[in-house]
């Protein structure tokens, strides 16, 4: 991302501006607990909308809706329906979805790696 | 983090049940924007209160305590108070956080490279 410091010293970015605006607000989309789950769940295979629910554990309908709505608008799922009784509904990762997905696995491995850190610096902190 | 599939194939998984539920804890502190955006900031240099507001742009003086101190209670984040008039508050990252900044610098990558794509999926779903 474009840090302040860099926009400060173009006085012409508009383009930057309008560029760094845009990656901000798909960083908003992406970087919340919920976006990254779905994500991570959709990168071991493609999944209905029931399946997810089940993979993403303390999801709500509302909440899956939502994420799962602005992830294919970015581009990031591709959701498919199959004209069947009822429709089937089926959420896929996209090329991009797919390279983001190895940045949401790095977030996962250092959460497992640094589990102990952690643990022992809350029990610090609350002591 | 562990799959349901995986803690169901382990009745007797109760200690892999507290590091998997401590694990989502954990992804929940930082998988948000603001905590990201604070990781990402502080990875620059030991950064005042003040200097964190307005790096972090956009981010109430409410959201950047709670974000804080979440980090700090993780051990992500170090505070230093020095005993000045008025005294000095400094936030720098530990080493664990300095190794999450390598996974929100990831994230920030594929925010940059995959802009153009995300843009033309926005303008295809909203047409």
């Amino acid at each position: 991302m474009v840090t302040k410091r860099e926009l400060k010293a173009l006085p012409e970015g508009a383009d930057l501006r309008r560029a760094d605006s845009l990656a901000r607000e798909v960083f908003s989309d992406v970087a919340n607990k919920w976006a990254l789950l779905i994500i991570e769940a959709l990168g071991e295979r493609t999944l209905r909308f029931s399946e997810l629910r089940k993979e993403v554990e303390g999801v709500s309908h509302k909440m899956l809706t939502q994420n799962l709505r602005t992830l294919e608008r970015d581009g990031l799922v591709d959701r498919k329906v199959y004209p069947t009784v009822p429709p089937r509904v089926e959420y896929t990762l996209t090329e991009p979805g797919r390279a983001l997905r190895a940045t949401v696995d790095a977030m996962c491995g250092w959460t497992q790696q640094y589990l102990h850190h952690i643990e022992a610096a809350r029990n610090r902190f609350d002591a």
